[in-house]
């Protein structure tokens, strides 16, 4: 642990996010997939650069407000959501297009409609499709209908991607990554035969499923959380705890018989609980402990028999989701060799639109 | 509603909010406590000076950071945590001291033995006594002992307080404020006998149970919610919908059979979700709609048979905790007869120390 860091804050383990960068880069190249990470978890320029210095062909973004942030290092971004864009992100995504190669997502012939009408011809499309997550994206079968409609209208449509959020589910890395594979299959297979279109982007991946992605059917993949890893991640078992490279410091503010109350809430840890998660987050020196309780700037822990944490002591604590942790704080504290470095901004934080 | 506003954006309806803020310390003032507001709730400098304006005898903070800020508009501030202050916290304290009144919360002896040996003597002690919410505070028996050692080391102790936050479930306001006046009295009696002293500020009040508070107990209240209320109010039927000041303003994006998505997410509307709620939200428009999947950009909106929404269509989306909402934003939309004004800041978003 590096000294003296005020809490709470969140801490980046330079050499762990080093590691977990190169790890998948490598694992991904070798299979012949593209990697362009979502940086929706990190929204920082800093580790956007250190990925795509470790080879992503570029990177994935949640919304044109990140566009515009890392279309500062990078020239080829995805905004991997099915947009409807207003006046003002219309003429943003126009002006991203002077600046290199950007793409958007869509779903549907009536967001085609919307787009055809308004939409700079240089923004090329990606269509979603639904691989079982059944939050956005059309069904497979569907994407032929809406590409066809997509080029009739002038504009391009560069591929189909798909989010398998149905991996986040104990055991649920494998399957999801078969019902991805399937649609997305699917789904190319119906674009090909609508557009007749060779080179079709086939974009899949989470950090769950990604070790499973089928490397005959996707082209690239987009992995978010990897870098960081989170207490999610390490329950779902994908990863174990010497790849968490992300922590909030916090301290020991009140005490009593087999509790312990610390300074880091929902306010720094947000308050992401997933129906598997076994409590608001964990601390990473002390396996066997649980947050049991949030509130915005208390983290109530529950201490097995024998353990035992002091007044103002300092620990280790591992957001559930380091996404929404992330998100909540203006610089990230990197330490290496129990060194502080300068602080790294979260420069797109806040970016929601 | 307002056009023209971009989405996400946390807008609020101007109106409501005064009539909010007119209404509760109205009531309290009737009942002889004074009205403390948290400021943790807004964080923002123009909804504090509307809550002084209204007769507020100071604000409440979480944080130091918090009282830096609303050291602006406020000669009078409590930091109601229990607070381990390390050195950037105590010259900040000392500071603070220098342009007007503070107190802050303590615990234990173990607290008050770290405080007497680095706090300034300018900053005042409340004790924090635990009245059934189980996160901090001492037992109210023990007051007396942690008093009686802070006076010894020339600490000044104003009074007590406590949080009731097991009001936040069902029908719990009325059991969480007797609970707390209990708590409070016993707290207030141990302090009294350990040291003497009269004029002891006997603090409590969240905003289900302060319509309960024991006027012969408490000398004044700390509720935060009441200016916007929240769907958390909603649902535990604390407020009517008419009383909502705060929406998050949120597209629809994608479409299918039974449900909606919008470009709302965890990342504007926080993921809190207490266990009696229906869902991550609640359309203010739509009261039987349900916010069934909440991802950082999406809300999935399970739609009543016969609704619908339009592709495009915007909506306001009722956060569950208007306080972690907030705290996601850079500034608030207000809006009053359907006119935008400027926006306001969240002066003290991020203020987590």
């Amino acid at each position: 642990m590096a000294p003296d860091v005020p809490t709470p804050s969140l801490v980046v383990d330079v050499d762990v996010l080093r590691r977990n960068i190169a790890s998948l880069h490598r694992r991904l190249s070798e299979l012949g997939i593209r990697v362009r990470p979502h940086v929706k978890t990190h929204k920082s320029l800093q580790v956007g650069r250190e990925q795509l210095a470790a080879g992503a062909s570029g990177l994935t973004v949640a919304t044109v407000g990140e566009a515009e942030v890392f279309a500062t290092v990078c020239d080829d971004l995805f905004v991997a959501y099915p947009l409807w864009p207003d006046a003002a992100q219309l003429a943003s995504l126009s002006r991203l297009s002077d600046a290199g190669r950007i793409a958007i997502g869509t779903d549907s012939v009536e967001a085609v409609q919307h787009l055809a009408a308004t939409l700079d011809r240089r923004v090329e499309l990606m269509i979603e499709v639904d691989s079982g997550h059944h939050r956005s994206g059309s069904r497979p079968d569907d994407v032929g209908r809406i590409a066809e409609l997509a080029v009739r209208h002038g504009l391009t449509v560069r591929g189909v991607f798909t989010f398998p959020g149905h991996s986040y589910a104990p055991g649920g890395g494998q399957v999801a990554a078969q019902d991805e594979a399937d649609a997305l299959r699917a789904a190319a297979t119906s674009l090909r035969a609508a557009t007749g279109q060779d080179g079709v982007e086939v974009s899949g991946g989470s950090t769950p499923s990604v070790g499973s992605t089928h490397s005959s059917v996707v082209t690239e993949a987009r992995p978010g959380v990897y870098v960081f890893n989170d207490a999610q991640q390490w329950e779902l078992g994908t990863v174990d705890p010497s790849e968490v490279a992300l922590t909030a410091y916090a301290r020991v503010v009140s005490r009593r018989a087999g509790y312990a109350v610390l300074d880091a809430g929902s306010k720094v840890l947000g308050s992401d609980r997933a129906p598997y998660a076994t409590g608001f987050g964990r601390l990473l020196d002390h396996a066997a402990a649980r947050v049991v309780q949030l509130s915005e700037h208390h983290a109530v822990i529950a201490l097995p028999d024998g353990a035992d944490l002091s007044h103002g002591e300092v620990v280790r604590v591992v957001p559930n989701h380091v996404c929404t942790a992330v998100n909540l704080v203006d610089q990230l504290l990197p330490v290496t060799d129990g060194r502080q470095l300068s602080p790294w901004p979260v420069d797109a934080r806040g970016r929601n639109r």
